[in-house]
């Protein structure tokens, strides 16, 4: 066995300092000398150091499982010999592992087709597949970026592959599980308060009796509905673009190379992935990543909701809604002592707010594809995989610091239902619409109880009113209504 | 037979002039003596004549059912005497036919529960059921429009039920089906077109070759995935509030009625609706809506990326990319004679971006619930109903007047593939990515041919060029890649 | 004088029935006998009916304006002989005073440039200019709507200039005024309860003491520097494109025209109205409709605020903050008898939707211009008229009938006032901001009230709490603070 | 003087290891050893590390100034003994230099207020100044964060003072003269490629003809009133909440601190701020930032039709538009050797889009205010500096690398000119609109030039037609129009 073809078992990292010299097909550049990347790398670095957004971490630790996906297939079809493919293999592993994060700094805002973070890869699995060897850092011998790394491959079909696999992670690993522990807590809650009645509110105002519980049930419902839908999105994005190469047709690609990679990578993520049944599609738009987004939407649409209902009813302490009373994490005003505000609800209404507004962006994006490509792609993954990162982290400390500590104010709670004038309802079936309604309207300007307003009527005597106007026999049984 | 309960043919309409007088539980008001609305409906437009935006009579047709369905289980159930049963019955029949639509005049920017439309409904129907009944209108005897027309309902859980019904009609008699016909149209045009080889285009600048058949297989998958995301978004809908009356305990509506009534609208109407399982979910949020919206948005997406296609290669007919020739339906200028435009696109690019803004809109205000209610009901119906009313009418048109008279240029397409330069993509794997790079720059720096800078750079002989090079052996098979 | 050139003094009115042939360069087309208009709208109403979205009257009144200046300035030339000139101007000011509305028919949705709009008005002025001449129509003779009507002219200038015109009119003469009174009223809300001491919320929680006038002072100096912000928005609407012709060239168009009929266009409008610096960005982009839209949405946000605000204040009457009693002008429910809801608010809420979503639907059409034309005009005029209109008659009704008639809840002010424990921040530069939350902590456990949890605390002594915690002396002076 | 009162000259570090204990109203917190910050933050850290998004820096370094002329009004009125002035004023000054960033740690995600953030500069400056004065860091003496750093203030005054400061620096140092760099680097290609006579685009289609100066001088002239927009949304800006302390009346600010304050942070910046004239407003809504985010907005649309325009117009090379060469700054493509992409124009379009996207978010959030406070200031500062940032970069670079290095491709310019049929339109004024179309069409039709088609039309001889068919004549003269 030639020397170079032998795997050494060397630790990463580059232990030079300066810089070195690589190349691309349009010339050289000098690149730092303990960073992996080549020459495509250092030019994107130069022309796009735009902000401080870098193309997600996640995309890369994706890119990885792409990258050893195509190995195992071209070396399995003997494109590629075992020895090269050892070391490329490696170098994928520790790019999945996280462990070459430093050498990939490169941006968000830089070409829509993902190209350069495609070439950061296969430049750093290069050289670090080419250390392994024992080889010239640079000189794309034996274990070259676009010939070896990138075989069978273009960013076109790459870079969307790695996209779903990285979404998909992050919804399975973080955002659903969070989401499922947020609904059980909040399901927790429901049952807890199932019997407690409370006053109803309609348009802000008061309005007939449910309990805490079926409010609560209600909350839960729409997180499961949005956790549903969320994972229905994922059928999208189990349609890999990879064996499409260039423009969807498979150039420069073996026969049979798009569903060995699809199912290689299936193995190695343990998810359903398929390849795409149009490639065309599969490059030209990015539609499923839209359809993703908006389900990840549809969750800041209902956690807004909920995040609003809690901090209103936790409302006061003395001068708001005050039914129920939220966690004190920290000090809420740096001049009014004492004061505590719902901040984990804020919090999270903001991560809503964001959370609509990249949708926005995202869907736009999604719009702006031309013929063979959807050059809007870095912006998307980025924006995904932000939303799903702050919806997931949101979710765990909205929690773990506000929903699980709630209690309820049981004093005001009874205080209001014991007020309310809209127990009139009850008696509409049995006097009729018109003078329940005067009954509330006369207790409403009188300021006197409903009860004593309903007697002075004389539409009703007390044992009927006492009969028939029973919170608790205005609450149903269950959530469905009756 | 009392003669009171003795149902009239009478056909519609009133005779009346000037005003009579209707009574609500405010007091009295003053309305057309030809119109069947009363009070309330009066009130509301007084008080809220904004714009010109009315609320869509597909409401009312669902309203409609609504009712009826109401109507029949009450009957069912003795709650309803069989006579008064039928004059709503058949003025909600009427209702359902649009033969009432004149007498529903409601804004869209009214209450944001629906309840005014709600109203104008139970109005209606009161007054043409008295009439029919040979009653006095306005008196609101023998059938009263709260406690008779809306028997065990409030506006909180019918309104919500309308909108689905509403929703989901137009979809199925409209959107799904024009949508099939225009993807049935494209995947023609893919099939006529799969073997004339053009030039790819990624970024906007020449890649390698495809076919027109792929290019424009693209687009229907496009849109066949936009349909079944639309078909599973359906889901949601088939869950009806209806029975959760006031605030989703269903106080006033007998035990069973949520499940009857979902029953009956499931037969009126042909579709599997059911009650939703949770009532306090389904009205005081409108996740379901939202989630409805985003499908029509991600169909949206794909339109405006298949328009601008469409347009783009169409443009010229001198100083464009000339690929495709358009319908010429109408003169396009005012001032240059003998311009033709690609208006059906534009067109479809603007209806586009008014579904984009109009489900900004509707996450906004799904995200915007309090307690009980989402008192954002109006403004989402009405975008719903108007952006699927103009995507199928847009696809209609699209389909009709540009897609299906669509033509190659074919000589223009023959003249790109020859001359670009993209196709020694397929050296690459024979001379590696480096050379073939050389030879492509050499090439567009000298303004000679691919074949004739590759043989100039010596990298490879005529015979393996013309044996490797050629554009039908690039394009894969099929539509799903290598 | 020629019989022909001699103008007849005839109604608006075709008598014919049943269709006549119309003409253009592509050939004949029937029209309905009793309309003016011609072959190409009559085109455009075959292949873009489209939804219900006419595109607004406005934009016709505003186009009869921009054809009588330009009928002025080329008779004024000579280019035009003052026979044709007058028969034009006299349609075109029927035009303008909207008594050609029927003749006006088309969709939104068509071409982008609004060329068919152009040619719909070109048309209905040239047939009618016959009419008044005695000619035949359908001949376009002899005016012509090319070449008399729409002389020295193209829909890429027209229609723009057109949009400007209508859009500012909408502006001067309905919203600005309407946005005036509502600030005043709430001035004047705010004058008249300017003393009346409040407690202040931040975080939806109790905080320190103000007065109801100030909180409203707030709600005006909002809207008040929305106003101006509009105002600030017409500059760039006061510059025209009309002279820019095909390409923003002026090919076709005299030297001077455009500078000429910018002029009449001010005399016209009373506005100064001036040619447009730069015809490439006048009709290549739509920048400063967009800009103007967005001071729309400022005015949609601020809205949006006071009518939250409003509602949340009112809401109760029993479980609610109570602050507010909002005219009742309508039953609130038809299940809950008595209920009254803030439906003004909820339609200013939705009204604020709807302009936020059409804001975005308006920026991304304004981005979507392509080389000498955006041809997303149609949508944005529509947008912005639209979002313009409701937010005007949303003021009217929400001045009328919600905030002129709102009162005050004195008893529950006060009530609040006594109550509430964040008077304590005055203690804090007395004993120190820890001292201070200690006595409000304390005092929120025991339910006591802050006196008693001050005195108890030993860090104040009566006097000391009776001189410092004095709500009246905690609201400052006037709106600006310290 | 008491050793106490001393300022010591010890340069910014803790060199502490392991925790130390730091105590707020609600208790005592373990804080690194190695950073200045105290319990509330602390606490913050804990409750809000949600995904990777800081507060930016920017508002540290704004806040700085914030406490610096606090401390400096305060000093000078003797309300702070100035040996504490001083510590804090040193503090404050290393804050604005960013000598403190790695103490502010926060993210965006927190309380809607910004109070953690305040506390977190509140409590760094205190126990800077507390080493500075040989204090003992926790024991919040001889200087205390709430009690002396943020004396007379609130976090609800002086977080959106510190808002508008870091919004204002930003636009100044930043966006606007990168803006304007690259408005005069267009304004300068406008001047050279004034007399290159090129073929107009209007619908896509070719159109009349204009110059290539002209056509980018519409560019310059968008982003010139882009930039006049955006320095004219300063004016709200100018306006500072801070003396309004908790809710607007300016309690425990004593009288002309506002003012004062206002006025000594305009002599800190050079920069024309006054005190807001009404704090309710300026707490209880961020309308001002929602319209200086509209502004770079408007900067996005105008950016993003000049960024597709260039791309689009620099497509090809072969088989695109290819009037535009523009600088190759790396390989496009991993698969297609030689291909060079618009990257810069890619980016830029996708900056524009996020900017959409997050201006949406802007104005929703700005919507969600309550009462007397705005709780969603964090996510509106973050997006707006984080779009002013990548604004301004996104300028810098696509000058830098797209703008200054475009050339013509004056062969395919000159080519496509020739060849267009749409200089019939100066025909028009000739021989009519008509004969003019049909003379455009017949060479469609045919494939001649417009030259052969108009002789064999009959309708004007070869002198004539070479006498009105000049392109040099249709371009009018400079950028105005006729």
């Amino acid at each position: 066995m030639n020397a170079i073809t032998k795997l050494k078992d060397l630790p990463i990292g580059l232990a030079a300092s300066g810089s070195r010299q690589e190349f691309d097909s349009m010339g050289t550049v000098d690149v730092p000398a303990d960073k992996y990347y080549g020459a495509q790398t250092a030019r994107s670095l130069q022309h796009f150091s735009i902000g401080d957004d870098r193309m997600p971490k996640a995309v890369y630790h994706a890119y990885g499982i792409v990258k050893k996906a195509c190995a195992l297939v071209n070396q399995a079809a003997g494109r590629l010999p075992a020895w090269k493919a050892q070391a490329i293999l490696r170098a994928a592993d520790e790019a999945i592992a996280g462990q070459l994060d430093e050498h990939f700094p490169l941006y968000v805002w830089q070409t829509g087709s993902g190209t350069q973070s495609n070439m950061n890869v296969n430049e750093v699995l290069s050289n670090r597949a080419i250390q392994l060897l024992g080889g010239t850092l640079g000189s794309q011998q034996p274990v070259g970026p676009n010939d070896d790394v990138n075989m069978g491959q273009s960013s076109n079909d790459t870079f969307p592959t790695a996209m779903h696999i990285a979404a998909l992670d992050l919804l399975d690993r973080r955002l659903l599980p969070e989401l499922a522990q947020l609904a059980e807590v909040i399901e927790d809650k429901a049952a807890e308060w199932m019997e407690v009645v409370k006053i109803g509110r309609t348009h802000l105002e008061d309005a007939t009796p449910l309990t805490v519980g079926q409010e609560w049930s209600g909350y839960a419902a729409q997180l499961r509905a949005a956790l549903v839908n969320i994972e229905n999105s994922r059928a999208g994005l189990y349609e890999l673009a990879v064996g499409g190469t260039a423009v969807g047709t498979g150039i420069n690609a073996p026969p049979g190379f798009s569903v060995q990679v699809a199912q290689r990578i299936a193995e190695l993520t343990g998810k359903p992935f398929i390849t795409a049944p149009n490639k065309f599609m599969a490059q030209g738009s990015l539609d499923a990543m839209v359809r993703a987004h908006a389900a990840l939407r549809g969750l800041a649409v209902a956690l807004m909701k909920i995040a609003n209902d809690m901090r209103w009813l936790a409302s006061g302490p003395r001068c708001g809604l005050g039914e129920l009373k939220l966690p004190q994490n920290e000090p809420g005003s740096s001049i009014m002592p004492g004061k505590v505000n719902p901040t984990q609800c804020e919090a999270m209404v903001m991560i809503a707010i964001q959370v609509l507004g990249d949708d926005s962006a995202v869907a736009l994006a999604g719009s702006q594809g031309n013929f063979e490509l959807n050059a809007m792609r870095p912006i998307i993954i980025n924006a995904f995989l932000h939303s799903a990162t702050i919806l997931a982290d949101g979710c765990a400390k909205f929690r773990t610091y506000s929903v699980e500590g709630t209690q309820l104010n049981r004093t005001k709670i009874a205080s209001y239902l014991d007020n309310s004038l809209m127990l009139v309802t009850a008696l509409s079936p049995v006097i009729g619409y018109q003078h329940a309604a005067h009954i509330a309207e006369q207790a409403d300007a009188s300021g006197s109880t409903l009860r004593e307003a309903a007697l002075a009527s004389g539409y009703v005597d007390a044992a009927t009113f006492d009969r028939v106007v029973d919170a608790r026999a205005m609450i149903g049984h269950g959530v469905a209504g009756a």
